[in-house]
């Protein structure tokens, strides 16, 4: 039976290329026949990044079968996950975020989780030497992860060793990572084709805070300027977005990848009394700007409070 | 704040030398001072093994305070850990059950648990190389761990890996691993000191099974005939042992290491139902031999039905 190797839904670069590396690692180097699949549509810098390395797109799913093999990667979160997560034998969590509980195993498994910025460096040190014998696409895949989740470096998640897994990859591939961070943060900031609603779920994740359901979505990009013009339109479609996804309140943040900042639009009050309580800035319009704001992980989710 | 490193509630061998092992490593090597602690008395194993690699007792403590700094080893679940657990600031976990779920961290932590027989032979790979500065306590510790999680290689949860550990670890220190296995479970099978009750309880684990939960306890022994010789009073004890930690019933299923067998107590038609549907056996008496059977996690929790 073939193992699936799957990140999470809504899949980024990290989500898009990590299955494809371990998949490769597992069928090439482990000798266990394995693939990469999606949760849904990668998203446009991930589309941009297969594109680059020429890697074909992973096949979509919507759901696994009960006792299908599993291979978890970039979550650890059953919510981000097909529906049927727990009746699939899972194999293997490979994973950089916090534990949030709710995976359950039949017997005991290899999981490794560490607090780096990206998944595929841990892949990096896991793979080891093996790396040397991997095609082109999959370096790329790697090196094209580490520049996604770290902001070329900028985000505070950044650890000198993905900084220098990054470095040593580049170099043996022998390409300008600065020329290649910055065609992925334009491919993922062209937002034109995308609903409100499909740019709001884009990069979001679900959070209680203080008894409150949050969708707490954050767009990376290099041109805010192109998501801002829709503040108006974004903001009315937050109602919808979180009476569809159960939730209270949607929260968008657009960071500024260049500027190292993000902006928070402020559609009523109680996103207002959350901004002032969470992050001590002071709200007069519809929209605050928190400098040196760009991790979800490490300073929004961390700071959220009423 | 110094970290604690602790393993499970009842600790054995190996959630009694992992945390001296680890705390080791993380006071000596990774710069971050750490102290092991214990969850209650260490088990007879345990104690010879202190004591025969002059290893102090670790103090034992009964909760963790909120914020404490806390790695977890030997185990992931929250029913085997400090009430207050998801309180404490967890720096990691390294183990080698089946995932539970219900721990989880506030950020991303580091996670190792591998499919191994033994937690000390996973902090042997992680520790690498600076293994060769540990004081022979240390390296003593971690081979008893491994002698006592295999039962000197018999358990079918030994892998290959494990075993070549143990081997390189007696040759590196000069002891005689057999012979060491023997006094390990010469202290084991010492049980003269224990009630009933505390001999149900010394190495249980708690599972629900088609709606029944139940306390599961192995005792792994050299001589078998001291636990058989009171199974008339430890059926009595079984009672109220139930009763007082909410359990449907307890499964008491005493392993003869060196016959490589269990014998599980039958007191009543529910065990009497539940070993003949588990293990395709014909009960007659109050007892009924299991050949082969030695492991709770490989043979006797998968197996359990009713």
């Amino acid at each position: 039976m073939t193992t699936l190797v799957l990140g999470h839904k809504s899949p980024d670069t990290d989500s898009t290329g990590s299955p494809i590396i371990w998949a490769w690692y597992l069928s090439e180097v482990a000798g266990t026949p394995a693939k990469p699949v999606l949760l849904g549509e990668p998203n446009t810098e991930a589309a941009f990044v297969l594109k680059h390395w020429d890697l074909s797109k992973p096949e979509i799913i919507s759901d696994v079968g009960a006792g299908d093999k599993v291979v978890i990667v970039d979550t650890n979160n059953p919510a981000e996950l097909p529906p049927s997560i727990n009746e699939a034998a899972i194999q293997g969590i490979i994973d950089h975020h916090m534990l949030v509980g709710g995976l359950k195993t039949k017997s005991p498994i290899d999981i490794t989780i560490r607090p780096l910025a990206c998944t595929a460096t841990i892949m990096h040190d896991l793979i080891g030497d093996k790396l040397a014998s991997a095609p082109r696409g999959i370096k790329g895949a790697m090196l094209s992860c580490i520049l996604s989740d770290t902001l070329e470096f900028r985000s505070p998640t950044t650890t000198p060793h993905d900084r220098a897994v990054a470095e040593k990859l580049a170099a043996d591939l022998g390409v300008n990572l600065g020329d290649l961070a910055t065609a992925m943060f334009e491919a993922k900031s062209d937002v034109s084709a995308f609903s409100d609603a499909e740019l709001l779920r884009m990069d979001s994740k679900e959070y209680n805070v203080a008894g409150k359901e949050l969708r707490v979505s954050v767009l990376e990009t290099t041109a805010p300027k192109l998501v801002l013009d829709r503040k108006d339109s974004l903001m009315a479609s937050m109602v919808d977005v979180a009476k569809e996804d159960g939730a209270d309140q949607v929260l968008l943040f657009v960071v500024d990848i260049l500027k190292e900042e993000a902006t928070l639009l402020v559609p009523n009050d109680l996103v207002k009394q959350m901004a002032e309580a969470s992050f001590g800035c002071a709200v007069s319009g519809d929209t605050v700007v928190l400098p040196g704001i760009m991790s979800r992980k490490k300073q929004i989710i961390p700071a959220l409070k009423l």
